[in-house]
């Protein structure tokens, strides 16, 4: 893929020209992405796409068959396809940094430019951080349920086309798993890959037996059989054993584990269990598989079934239960070029969750620093003093609808949630390793107390508004009440 | 992308080289895809991903970057390597035509060649298959809902990944989309592209008015504006007409249409229509969008909503009612290198819904030659000769499980339907324009009756086993059954 950039809905680029015709190429605006709501109701989400929004935006140049395309359609003037020909990209991108705990109304990307510019990347931005958002969000309950056992994502096959399941699996590592079975996410991406065997390698030979042996032969030091083609605990379980006594043990080596794809696996695996102690491989581990996810997990080892690996597919790379990460693009702001200050605008729909915060904005949050939590996190307008907040002041925070609902601040450390990805044009962002930002997930999700990771009627985490904002917004409100 | 051969699973190579170990690479296999369940519980689903898994299969070559990083996981012995670096790829694969309709238990894609090779190629056919099968199947009822109004995919900011949005439009778009906002579908698969503007763009000007001045200025001959950024009915609409009779109709150009994006859609339509015809504007057509899906369409199509035309996002293009199909690729038949005839391969689960068909087969399809209508399908051994029903002799189809139900099939001809796309490495598929794939898939559903179509309880369409699979089948679960 040389360039991604006409990933993007026909709409971008007819405003883009409507712009243009009206010489409105070097008005500026700051648009933000934020979401409304948690998926499946849960009480935090995990920031996602950013490092995959900073390759993007290194592929913004139109090719000429792009540029081909769109003049065969017949929308666009020469003047307007001479400007994306030659578009000198200058827009400036802040995004909170992968694998962040994030909430509703949050902005989560901010980029501020050419409002054509700024315009024709939000398709793009909001594929990237939804599909990426959600997928890490996903993995880090599956996480929370399974505790310090294995979690390895296994949908490649389930995957909504190859980048789904590529950068699906590097997404749900961020958020917590332990490695995929994607052999692409591996070399590209360096996660950690595993995996055994399919049932039609068993299949394959005269006896499951003659397949299990055959396995541990070419791979003795990774040896995990899969146990369900003919019968769990009259076949599989037992040819397991045989192959550890008659073709591992002798050889020294040991057998790994086995897996468990289909049948009752509360049963299965307690049985299963208790067969291979009596043989004396206490050691070798149980991995099951089939159409799990964070409940289904939780039932299970509410159940005490025997399970040591779990193998998490389409549930998990597709998230079933909730496909949709809704994040959205909105305008918030616009100057003519050399203006410092933008004028705030904000989106008044008759759906009132529809209703934006106007502004160019920063994100801030609240550390306690005596237990390390968060306590809250702070919308306030890019042109606030933060040396008060940075110093640790008191500060009083209120919600913004039951506004009379006061906490103050105290004892706390600050962080500045927006870091550049790209400086007018340039790109800045910083690099992290993929071990690095998995590991800053796991510290992230330490930071929330436990009554906002439940998954049923989670706490609400503090997002206000700073009083400048809040104060902007019921204007902005209220001069829009009376025109109507 | 210049291959897409490791996006695969790891268990899809540690067993190939276990083959490869055992002196296995001329075992002949027969695999096959098929699905056990219709998403959403509906009564067909639409065959896709045809055309993107004939690319695939001429992507089969592994680079020396892909050899390297597989050599340093440390699973892969040198002979292996090789034989992957020279691989001679000679499957035959086989698929139902795209655009199609398909049934559970039916075989959708059948691969025959080196078990090795087979093997390998099972997670991309997978999700290829999955991914734009769902897609398409979801279009098709969203068609089905709207008739005659035209329907838009509007879903890329909400895909997972860009691949699902490419591959995602034009699946629609073969289901029965119009068309697509997705700007890369129309430069690559030449999809239809539409679109008109955002709330920013009406945001970034002084008033609602100037904006849509501005827009009808740059497309007199595409005027479609968006009239909730403030106030559909106060002023949006009004504002709408204000342009037609200001701009548009002086310069002899005329309003081609609204787009409303929230609040009561029934409602606000209603109101408009009747704005817009008072001021002689009965042509204007009105567009809405908001997390439109299926049920939804019905109902407003129920309450009389004025409604010419949908955009239907993220309920499509991630099909969030049920974003999995379940294809599963399955080993059906195993043979030695000369042999004519596979051995029969089936697995047997202790979850019933899970064993599967033995034996290399084939799949015919007859229409009665009175009503055009499908009457049933029938999946055969490959080696049961096929010329008593082209020469549409008698035939007594009977239910797999209910055996006593039988039905004789009179006065119809027969469509065999797994097509050749590959025979022995070398691409032989035929080539279909969208469009013609997009006119089959509605002449196919044309071909069901309505009772199979509808959305609760739909009838189920017969798909029977030839005596002779039954027969095979029987024997096989017999004799296991013995064993244990």
């Amino acid at each position: 893929m040389d360039n991604r950039i006409m990933l993007m809905d026909l709409y971008e680029l007819t405003m883009a020209q409507a712009w243009l015709d009206q010489g409105k190429e070097d008005l500026e605006a700051c648009f933000e992405v934020f979401f409304r709501k948690v998926p499946e109701d849960g009480g935090y989400a995990i920031m996602g796409g950013v490092e995959d929004l900073v390759n993007f935006l290194q592929e913004t140049k139109f090719t000429e068959e792009n540029l081909q395309y769109l003049a065969s359609t017949g929308l666009f003037n020469s003047r307007f396809l001479d400007y994306l020909r030659h578009m000198d990209f200058r827009c400036s991108v802040y995004a909170v940094k992968e694998g962040s705990v994030v909430f509703p109304r949050e902005p989560l990307v901010k980029v501020v430019g050419p409002i054509i510019q700024a315009q024709i990347l939000e398709t793009m931005i909001l594929l990237l951080v939804n599909h990426q958002s959600l997928i890490s969000t996903k993995a880090s309950r599956l996480r929370l349920v399974a505790g310090k056992r294995q979690v390895l994502e296994f949908g490649a096959r389930r995957a909504q086309g190859y980048t789904a399941a590529l950068m699906g699996a590097r997404a749900a590592y961020i958020g917590g798993m332990d490695g995929s079975s994607c052999l692409a996410s591996g070399e590209f991406y360096h996660v950690p890959v595993g995996g055994t065997m399919a049932h039609s390698f068993v299949q394959s030979f005269p006896t499951e037996y003659d397949a299990f042996v055959a396995y541990a032969d070419s791979f003795p030091d990774n040896t995990v059989l899969l146990v369900d083609t003919y019968n769990v605990l009259k076949s599989g379980v037992p040819n397991a054993i045989l192959v550890e006594k008659n073709v591992l043990a002798p050889k020294g080596k040991h057998l790994k584990g086995i897996r468990i794809d289909s049948g009752d696996l509360t049963w299965l695996t307690q049985e299963a269990r208790k067969m291979l102690d009596a043989a004396g491989l206490t050691d070798v581990k149980i991995t099951v598989s089939n159409s799990l996810d964070e409940y289904i997990i939780r039932d299970l080892q509410m159940q005490d079934a025997k399970i040591d690996s779990y193998g998490v597919g389409e549930r998990l790379i597709t998230a079933r239960n909730e496909p949709v990460f809704g994040g959205v693009y909105k305008l918030t702001g616009i100057r003519k070029a050399g203006e410092k200050n933008f004028t705030p605008k904000m989106k008044i729909s008759e759906n009132p969750e529809k209703t934006t915060n106007p502004g160019e904005k920063n994100l801030l949050r609240f550390y306690d620093l005596e237990t390390g939590k968060a306590m809250a996190d702070l919308i306030l307008l890019a042109d606030e003093d933060l040396t008060p907040y940075y110093q640790g002041e008191a500060v009083e925070i209120f919600d913004p609808v039951q506004t009379w609902k006061r906490k103050t601040l105290t004892n706390y450390r600050v962080r500045n949630m927006l870091e550049p990805l790209m400086e007018k044009g340039v790109v800045v962002a910083k690099k992290y390793s993929l071990p690095e930002l998995r590991e800053f997930c796991r510290q992230e999700l330490e930071t929330l107390w436990p009554t906002i990771k439940r998954f049923e009627n989670p706490q609400t985490y503090y997002v206000d508004l700073s009083a400048k904002l809040w104060q902007v917004k019921d204007e902005f409100l209220r001069s829009h009440q009376m025109h109507h």
